[in-house]
């Protein structure tokens, strides 16, 4: 077992940089979880910055102790370490898709757990292509936006908008085992959820969720995926601007921080394979909160794959 | 109709700068609502800088869409452009308030609703005079202050502090037809809300609100002000400074975005002549965020507008 | 009685900057409430600053004026004013407990009500220490984090992680007394909390909390420490992050602003003998919301504290 | 004498918010010079702020000790405190003009003389007025901008941008003794310059002074002043944005703060009877650097002045 | 002739927010100088963010008005309007370089002199494409880096680093006829510069810089150049980032604002066919004072190019 | 030979987070020089924040390349790496003298010259003393405050602004060879220079800087210290507060970039046994330009040892 450097011999703003201070290992046979940050915005078609989020979310991550507020302690429980950055190629998005899945087939198929800090949210496209199981996966996916547009700009297929309909159409995910929580932001067309609809992605908006309790809405979400392989995606703009402003697209009226995190401690029995933290963008974020968010999330993720160990 | 810009076209970064994107219209018989700036801060007695509001809720307006999260698209059904901005004197305060009611003149008589970003509070009085009706309007007021003191700094009566008193002195508004929801900054002396009850305006405190639903709230608002004219005034500090800490008077404890949001949705049956969202003083935002919250609440009350046309 | 200076005579960016821009006044036979700025964060072991609350939090009380949202008048009921920072040696922890210490004596041989702002949470041994009266107090605590750790970076005793297992053991503090709300950091060992359980340290944690009512919560702390003599120690990383940004060890999922002015003014009951509120960082503050809020807090207590009298 | 905290006794950030942290002191008969705050900027036409900038003037004067770097000790040659601001009306212009002069006058008639920090540059105006003496003084002023314009906004004739020529216009300054270095913001109109131009003030603008040496050209600043009572006015948007960003109308290519600080030091025989500091806008300075830069501009100027006295 | 709005009637807070709040004109008969944004950074290779620079440049220049220091009125010799933006794909590099060329054939062709803000350096090479005439132009570049490494990332030829090499290989810049100033920055291999040498581009590093006089260097730099067609490069970064700080890559001890406008105030006799100011980056330009330096630039550039005209 | 990563493989903001992106060495047997961080600011009387100062320097150093401006390549002359970060005790200043004295020990018997990443300036003197060689020695210190005084706080002898007292006291330091360059903060007393003057330091003010050329400085300088080894200390204030506004102790009027390079480039001869740069405080440097300035000064530093090593 790896363990975060003791904040009470080192202090945390000395020594280590990596996520949570644990050590940097590349050995994949020791890790059932890798910590990888993909540094790629690339897809990004406003404000770009989340190609910084890896670095600064590892900063950030040094406020954070060994075991969660509930008790559950993954560092025991898991063989967790910094795995390192994804090549990527922030001048060529082709090019950055394909070294990103290459990165991470190895970690497939080691059958260690990747929990990514992006980068944008294209990146979740290409770790699921290198997740890539004999089936379709299900999906639990926090988000203000549904990110399952068509074309932008022209023709072009792939940007942080698109990445769900293109993993849909790969035969990646399982649309009938996706679930979208906290969706709200405006939208271009009525068209826009057709895709989604057709297909029988489930749509829980901020609407419903204000009208509904998180464990509801958990528990709705866990039927719909059941028991098989899973991948966990949370956009980091699904929170609440006020707790997560360095973020591209933000749209107010979120999730606190609060609700979120209790969403993440009721995944009991979540098969999950893969995870990711997308779109902080510490340009936009002057306090670091953001990034503070952000490690926040990737640690309450690995406490619901640790608490689903038993 | 006129329609934003596509960013899925033009990137949000580029292009226009008006509100939403829209284009810049000047003749008012093409329009049905006007969305107009009015820089002026100068009845603020403490912290300017809502004359610099306009420019960044423009700025920041590029971050909207077409189509309300709840369905309700408003440029389909209204035909909405950027007004420009109203002139002001930013060193004479009196000329001032005589230049903007010139400006909301012909709007009025042209029966096209004004949704105006200010500026600081002051600015819904000489907008209120311009409105003017034969009979007194009715008033759904957010904010953490009531803003009906009498004078400041010795006799001088025009101020950021005073608009309502002001316009129910001046016969705008039907103090009975009133209604202030949020209210809940500390204030100077027992007499302050004298004036308000003597003449009948309800207020709804933040600490009640919090005893209440948000739905709740509403139903009374709405019967209160009835179905005659009224105008909406939106002051950014009535949301928490935690989702709006750009303002020269932030109160903590305000609205959360969703509960504004909420409010703003459940508006069917008012009858709006004229909204404002004033109070964004980008100098104390240097996130954007407080920009972007006053551009969202802008483009709310322009689809509670919209959702009012059936 | 002492008035703060009228904002409609003086604005609040000029004149005083005492607290709530009180007189300043040394003599304490004229006073029934100290507000005293104790600028030490020499007790921090991760992200200094707490040093400059004191200052930052009186700049940012001149937005606070004098009758509470809810009524109450504090300055009519009791004599408060701006009694000065407590001296402090910032390269030297010891010498600072023992400076802060004296300055304290006299205020409460006077039985004078200190309410102090801080400096890091270390700041409140010594005040403790000066307060100690024949028998331990009780403690109100709002806090992320529980501060009753042991020792740091080999045996150093004295940190702001320990200094209520210090008072504990020292006699100053009755822990059976004692009530801690909001704990929710993730914390370094299982036996990190034994010390609190062992001796009877009621934890409510943030979890706990947000299953219950506020009132209720209150309500059970109020029973728990009783009538007697209590001490009210408010760490601003208690609130969530969102509204207090600029702390030295924040937490995402924290109380609301309404939450917390919420619990503070139900203390109906509660025999208030001191009272701090610390960990305001202005370094990590660029928007000056965390020392907004800080002073906020220290005008809900000293509410309290004036709606106690009757 | 007056002396400055000691801050190898209490530390810098603690205690006294006063102009060098020396006493506040209101009586006259004590004073050599009065150090004051004029928080007013409502004669600014673009970016307001500078009514903030008395306060943290005060605020980062805290970093500078009692000697200056060339030996002089002003603190032992003048008796020189903290006299407070002057009263004004943030929403009335003429009234703060008729305020700030009142405030002056006593303080020109017990010969004390005054170095304020502004709030914008209309503040020097009413300052002039109050210090008149039966014959025009003599003005050296350094600025990136002549501030001679005439009218604003249609007839308004008191504005940042017009002070000097209505000092000129009243008989308070000899523009035949008046000297403004570092001119060089783009401007309006070919006559903007014809006022000065006509009544003989020596324009020395960045260009020139770029090419001669900042002795040589205080040399000639001197001599046109010569032995007669002048007045000294220091706009922080002379020095160039880098080291001076905080200001409401900023322009590239002024001063650097060695230059400035060589041309105070050079001041000698310079009959000074009073001074100002103006433009520091805080809203516009996140790093406090020009509020920094706006007290050394003040205590070199007292040095100037205590040099002076042999 | 198009005039600025004029700010003495309009606040510059207010209204116009195209370059030097002149009007839009899109008709390219009317225009001598055709002020254009390039927002597009796709070219980065490490911190994006130039594609917010057209919208802050613009923002910024309305602090700008019509005459400069030295008397230069250049909207009276030239016909001048803001262009609006290039067109650009912010997740496609090579049909951004397409969209951009497409954009300026037609500005090239009407004679047109474009003054492009960009975005990253990369925009260069399209606009040299449009501006392709019959035989290579001459180059003045201010710059910290050379900008002529050859690949990135593998076989990228298309990057921020690298335009003047393509532009030299494409025959669109004669390097006998450029001039490179203020090279500074750190670089990666001992060849880096053996392209430059090989074709005979003249680099003058800051050290060289440092030892002349910048009045000197522009003598043979205007020498080397000649009468002949000449292209103006301005990379921000050429500048101090004490100056210019939000840039994507800062080199300390870069030009002063004062020397870089010295030189642009010199280029007499330069027969300059287009211009561009690149590399603003918003996101990491907090006070905004590196897009203030951007605008004052294409200010000093459309006034070298007016005093050209006689 | 160690080294950086390649940025044209690798992009800047993904990957080592080390200095200069440099391999970690352990190994003193494998390295010249030893780059290390001393995260410690328990020294500072007023404005902490140094400690997070390693940490930054080492995110700004990613934007350093390889080969200096003036050909240097320290990477192929000299085996350079990141040794990591000596221990610290942030609540313990006596502690932490002695935790960093001995983590610097076996790479001063080693051979090995550290350059070191403050922290406050009081590193230098645990520092200092693991170099201690059997005689004292020199000094070449660029700083705008002496650090030369005496006591603080009553008897405190250990501060950032008494290490080089105290070295010299402990024959750490040759006082007749050592050269204090840049002097130029204001002082508490007349008889602070008197220790600097009786021991025979010699202090270049700022004013006499001013007054010469940079290599005349530093040729008198070098003459002083002579060819016995010496101790190369730059403390980022030395610098003018518009590239280095991140720092405790700012004092307007410094070196530019340009200068500070110029000196360090022109250090020929000069035996250098061990370096620091000190003071930059990450809290205060909201661009990170502070730390980018710091860690180019690291490099220049780097490159001066390379240049002497022939």
């Amino acid at each position: 077992m790896f363990e975060p450097v003791d904040a009470a011999e080192v202090p945390r703003f000395a020594g280590s940089q990596n996520f949570f201070r644990l050590p940097a290992v590349n050995d994949l046979s020791l890790l059932d979880v890798a910590l990888i940050g993909v540094p790629f915005d690339g897809g990004t078609t406003n404000r770009a910055g989340a190609r910084h989020g890896p670095r600064e979310i590892r900063n950030q991550s040094s406020l954070i102790r060994r075991i969660n507020a509930n008790g559950v302690s993954p560092f025991e429980k898991l063989r967790v370490a910094d795995f390192g950055d994804s090549p990527v190629n922030p001048i060529n998005l082709l090019d950055s898709l394909k070294k990103i899945e290459e990165f991470f087939q190895p970690v497939a198929a080691a059958k260690v757990i990747p929990i990514s800090a992006g980068g944008d949210h294209l990146i979740t496209l290409p770790i699921l292509r290198a997740l890539g199981t004999n089936s379709p996966v299900g999906l639990l996916h926090f988000d203000a936006h549904s990110d399952t547009n068509d074309t932008y700009f022209g023709d072009n297929k792939y940007t942080h908008g698109s990445p769900f309909r293109r993993a849909v159409e790969e035969g990646l995910l399982d649309p009938k085992r996706a679930v979208q929580i906290g969706i709200r932001g405006s939208y271009y067309r009525h068209t826009d959820f057709d895709f989604s609809r057709a297909c029988g992605i489930r749509i829980i908006t901020m609407e419903e969720f204000g009208r509904r309790t998180p464990d509801d809405v958990i528990a709705e979400a866990l039927d719909i995926i059941g028991a098989g392989p899973a991948y966990l995606s949370f956009d980091i703009d699904s929170l609440d601007p006020s707790i997560a402003p360095g973020t591209g697209t933000p749209e107010i009226g979120g999730f606190s921080a609060r609700e979120a995190q209790g969403m993440l401690r009721s995944l009991r029995g979540l098969n999950i394979i893969g995870a990711d933290v997308v779109e902080v963008a510490p340009p936009f974020d002057q306090s670091g909160l953001t990034a503070l968010t952000g490690a926040t999330m990737m640690f309450e993720i690995l406490c619901a794959i640790a608490a689903g160990r038993g």
